[in-house]
């Protein structure tokens, strides 16, 4: 069983803070600044240049991601880290597209993250050749999914509302179409148990620097099911995913498996801090990391609901049916989350309307959300929001 | 006037070592480890999400950017940083494409360096639309330049051979014929003055790691001519290149200018290194450290000439045809460069016969040029490179 005050005991967290924005950056690793310092002066400093095989730079994308394969279900060898959350969509996509020549459709949904639609955008007009990317609302995707769609891009926690999609279902849903699946795992990996084999899905994209704790701009990581992995077509085929990158060969020969989704140089000092945080995650249990995401997400909806009638959950009720994180519709959010976090509650707002809180068991305790809880219904029934202090232009990812 | 013993005590160089590989990997600069810390714990561990702003974190990428623009001749605002080189290098092909729709031929070298090609194959790959990749010898290229071609990519410095191509020149001759040029300046930036506003290039790509000593896998930097950054089509339309990122449209919309060549969260970790880096450059009269460039990789090749007939020169000798880089043939050049490196001569080897030395004047010394010739000359004149122990495999980049 994970005990979670001693993970919590291995985050620095500011004084006076209570921290429920993890599912946009979580907070620094302890031991994640020593062993930067590692990675500065024993590794880059002393080793350089031989520091890629010494220090093993050069294999830690593999590494990693196997790691983090473990927290969403991926078998050893299907995970490899590089590049930004975009870049892995793009790349999945082409190579979903290329394994689906005869069909057209992208389906994806409203409640995607707009950076999975847009990089989809990208990629039809590079192609040119009549794909159409279509939008439905999350609760129609399923009906959706029909012979005309080559791949389903979906994320599977709503980064707004905090809704769960069922990946399982969909994914059996898009097989049997003949459809492969893209799922986006930005607010699943860290944040409750997946299983990607399971589920049978075809390709898995995610970030590392919100449940993860990578640090802000830690890299990004693909899955491709070993079913596919030698035959999906690398659109950014770089010379780190080429079978042989050090023989420098003229052409392109794409590695083996997972190999061929690499790109260009490892990201070297990003992934060092990464690794102090996975070490962290390598000793979580995830069973029991949901029931107390759970447990934690009903105290807080339970305790705002009973405070605050002028806030509309914006979240399904239903904790199956949610993700690690709670929205609350409100028309003055923006300015009402300033005044939070003016106060020490840091939470997030997106546009229009919508005010989000993460709930992350490694760091967070139930004082903790019943201290955030009395903050909020003191926001909102002194009308603090309305300080004008609080009304400047503030921008978070 | 730089002073070469100034910027030589601000980089940690480890203790009996000749560091000849700046080009492949800089030097920690020392003050980067506080920096990093700075960014960890002060930034990262304090600030936690709202770093994003009052550290400046989503501003750097054209900070940093306008920095290294200076280093290359780009105006303000034109360059920004993220990704890797390769990722740049396809996002630079697929805007020239797009404006150069009735042309099919992207016209490169055999002395590019192969992730160029690779990712030139890539995009050719996945538009289908009948592109060619037309590589021909660098001595070549001008000729090469027909109004069939599209864009050429090239490498200014040769990774191999620090053979240097003509910019203005090839550029053009490149205009003349309807073309545009992509300039990878990898081996360039850092290394020796460009000036891609005063050569007319339309897009330069490059990366930070190597020269500009930003660490190992530092993020990488695009250039977009003024002229052209309006009109340039992102492929890789990711969210911080939308017009709002913060609005979460559900359309993309192309950000102004080179904004659109952001893709996704910068890495602020990476780029914490970075800035340390780019202080030093601040101050660097590129004049002087190209006279000084020149006299160092001189003195090389005159003293390992003199003492060594078995490597043959296999760099330009005109030294205003080379870069920062001197490469010597030898036909047990692997070997021969493992037993440097054991003696604290770093240089490294390209295959199939190419010893390379890089020459960086922040750090290196006339005395350092002096006991590197001294050391190649003892290794090859006792056919140290012989020694077995020295035969394993090595992969450094």
């Amino acid at each position: 069983m994970t005990d979670f005050d001693a993970t919590r005991a291995l985050f620095h967290l500011p004084e006076g803070v209570i921290y429920l924005d993890g599912n946009s950056l979580g907070p620094l690793p302890r031991a994640a600044t020593a062993r930067m310092q590692r990675a500065m002066q024993d590794e880059w400093g002393e080793m350089l240049i031989t520091g890629w095989n010494r220090a093993g730079w050069m294999a830690q994308p593999r590494a990693l991601g196997d790691r983090i394969g473990r927290l969403i279900g991926a078998a050893p060898g299907s995970v490899v880290l590089g590049d930004t959350l975009s870049v892995k969509v793009y790349q999945a996509l082409a190579a979903a597209l290329a394994l689906r020549p005869d069909r057209r459709v992208i389906l994806s949904d409203s409640g995607n993250f707009p950076s999975d639609l847009y990089m989809a955008e990208g990629l039809i007009r590079a192609l040119d050749r009549g794909h159409e990317l279509r939008v439905v609302a999350p609760e129609e995707v399923a009906e959706a999914i029909t012979d005309e769609v080559a791949v389903t891009l979906l994320t599977e926690v709503d980064y707004r509302t905090g809704r769960l999609h069922d990946m399982a279902g969909l994914t059996a849903r898009a097989h049997a179409a003949g459809a492969l699946t893209i799922w986006d795992l930005a607010h699943s990996a860290g944040a409750l148990p997946v299983d990607v084999a399971g589920a049978g899905a075809d390709f898995a994209v995610g970030c590392t620097y919100k449940y993860l704790n990578g640090g802000p701009g830690a890299p990004a990581f693909i899955h491709v099911a070993p079913r596919h992995a030698d035959a999906a077509f690398p659109a950014l085929s770089g010379w780190l995913g080429h079978d042989a990158p050090f023989a420098f060969e003229q052409a392109y020969r794409p590695g083996a498996g997972i190999e061929r989704m690499r790109v260009g140089t490892p990201p070297v000092l990003a992934m060092a801090a990464l690794e102090a945080a996975l070490d962290i995650w390598d000793g979580v249990d995830m069973g029991a990391l949901r029931a107390r995401s759970i447990a934690l997400s009903e105290m807080f909806i339970a305790g705002v609901e009973a405070a605050c009638p002028m806030l509309t959950l914006a979240s399904p009720r239903d904790p199956a049916r949610r993700g690690s994180q709670v929205s609350f519709r409100f028309g003055h959010g923006y300015a009402a989350m300033q005044a939070l976090i003016a106060r020490g509650v840091i939470g997030d707002f997106r546009a229009p309307d919508i005010m989000r809180f993460g709930f992350t068991p490694l760091y967070l305790r139930e004082s903790d959300v019943q201290a955030a809880i009395r903050t909020v219904a003191q926001v909102m029934q002194e009308n603090l929001w309305d300080d004008p202090a609080h009304h400047r232009r503030h921008a978070v990812t």
